[in-house]
């Protein structure tokens, strides 16, 4: 079987902001055939994550991690999609699947222990795009980063970077699932309103109105923080720091001020570090990937229980993918941004 | 009772590299009286440790934790004396005691649980010194910030700077007893010599002759480091950073180069720390406090086996406490550096 396909790849390296014309659609053709031993999916949902950027860089530490990604070649990204074909008996047609797929109309994949790839029960009732969001790979990193990284007690007080991203908002209502007292900051008023008065922060702040975050942590964490949530890095983490109480956490999650500009760093004070007996723990969603399940199944109960609200921002269409990822970095979307295709 | 005392005070607020003119010995007298309930120590041997230099700083991070040192006044600091006087049973004449004692001739304490203090048992057979440096905090902190907080696994590779003073010298030295790799920067020769050849450590370099401290630790540590144990902070950390494996683990003990310039600061990548899922934790040896019996049972065993060698630096006479504390950030002084009174 062959099959029409097309996929996006980057023109060149991308060191800085990312933009449209970095990328380009490309048409490829996708053979499978009964021999091969692989699986032949129609992608439905394709994910788009700031750490992406880092893999398309000549060079980033996140290549000690994850494949750099080649210009001109198919993305591996994370998504659901359809088996329209399979050479194993674990697949069969019209299964769906979750896990590492590409940035492209259909994709082959051989099963192997080092797949990342989960086949849905067809009991599930979840909408499908959720499997991208709370219980994708966002979902876990919010829960694995705050549950298992930032160990919250009930009273504690949270603070949440990015408050309004894919993981942010999860990252905040799981907080208040704990007890937590949770603030979040985010770059828009509707940001802040939709964290105040949909998701439950306890307050929430737009970071631009504070030319002086160190005095903003200050004012909405008279009693200090315990833990901080990091998703972007920069004086955000500096500030967090000189408000942090002792054994304060720092869940760090993204440093995406930090993705767009490398020589845009935090310089945080090591002797609050020190004295307050800090711990500053960088971590991937992928290192608790064993207990996947486990995480999904309580997500999930919650979702059921109207206790988390999942925040969605779907593009259509494979040709919208540059557009909905350089969207990541100007501070336009809200929720789990994602494509979907045709 | 009535005895003639001195204290070594700090003149005023001491902001930068501390010289012996910001220091002075003033005369006091101790007033004991039976019915005081205090406890009438004579000093025989006083630390002197380069965190105090925080506290003498009109606002520092470490007020958080320790109080400030006011100038003019008495200065707490740990050391080992003897009871001339009781009025409370726990404590009798000539009993030797270890703990928060001052940087003076006689210090008064009134026993409670907020007070660091115990007393030596009679049937102690190792130098009493020794209670100040590897049996007191130094031992302490070496052996809390490497065990607790480092996690050594055998086989792993260690780093540690400023190896050849207090805390230094044993965690090299217990980081060997784990069976790892370990290798040390210290700022001359002669201490270079010491860790290759007295400490056993695998490795040591002067990192005075390494103007590129990277590359350095690329050549030291071919396969990476798995913990750096850090005394100094500043660039030495960033280079750690970069060489360090997934799962690095940094116990953050001291920041000594910034301790005297506020405005040099470590700037660590941390998209290293992401993407290596370093861990980044400050401690202190007191956090560790209901576990120094079994952590000084351990290594008073290792030392008695000669498995451990004790390195200290004794300086004689309160009068010398300036100097002696000045030189912990010249360079100076190898090994523990401390006070013995006539």
């Amino acid at each position: 079987m062959e099959v029409e396909s097309r996929y996006v790849a980057v023109r060149h390296h991308v060191e800085g902001l990312p933009s449209e014309d970095d990328f380009e659609v490309k048409a490829a053709r996708v053979r499978w055939w009964p021999e091969s031993g692989e699986v032949l999916v129609r992608n439905l949902y394709l994910s788009v994550d700031p750490y992406q950027l880092n893999r398309m860089k000549r060079r980033s530490a996140s290549h000690l991690a994850v494949d750099g990604i080649v210009p001109g070649e198919r993305i591996d990204a994370y998504g659901a999609g359809e088996v329209v074909a399979s050479a194993c008996e674990e697949y069969k047609e019209g299964d769906v699947v979750t896990g590492v797929l590409g940035w492209e109309d259909y994709t082959l994949f051989r099963p192997s222990p080092g797949v990342l790839m989960s086949k849905l029960a067809a009991s599930d009732d979840l909408p499908l795009s959720h499997h991208l969001s709370a219980l994708g790979t966002s979902g876990m990193t919010a829960y694995a980063g705050l549950y298992e990284v930032g160990r919250p007690e009930a009273g504690e007080k949270v603070f949440v970077s990015a408050a309004s991203g894919s993981v942010g908002s999860l990252v905040g209502q799981f907080a208040k699932l704990a007890g937590c007292y949770v603030v979040g900051c985010a770059g828009t008023n509707a940001k802040v309103d939709l964290l105040k008065n949909k998701l439950g922060f306890d307050d929430a702040f737009n970071y631009k109105d504070e030319p002086d975050m160190k005095s903003a942590l200050k004012r909405y964490f008279p009693d200090g923080i315990d833990i901080y949530f990091d998703n972007v890095g920069g004086e955000t983490l500096e500030a967090a720091l000189a408000n942090m109480n002792t054994y304060g956490r720092v869940a760090l999650c993204g440093v995406i001020s930090e993705y767009t500009d490398a020589g845009h760093r935090a310089v945080p004070d090591l002797l609050e570090v020190i004295y307050k007996r800090i711990t500053i723990r960088g971590f991937f969603a992928w290192d608790f990937l064993t207990r996947f399940a486990e995480f999904t199944g309580v997500i999930s109960d919650w979702i059921r229980q109207g206790k988390v609200q999942v925040i969605e921002d779907i593009s259509d269409g494979l040709e919208s993918v540059p557009s909905a990822f350089t969207a990541l970095f100007s501070g336009d979307n809200i929720g789990k941004k994602m494509v979907k295709l045709a």
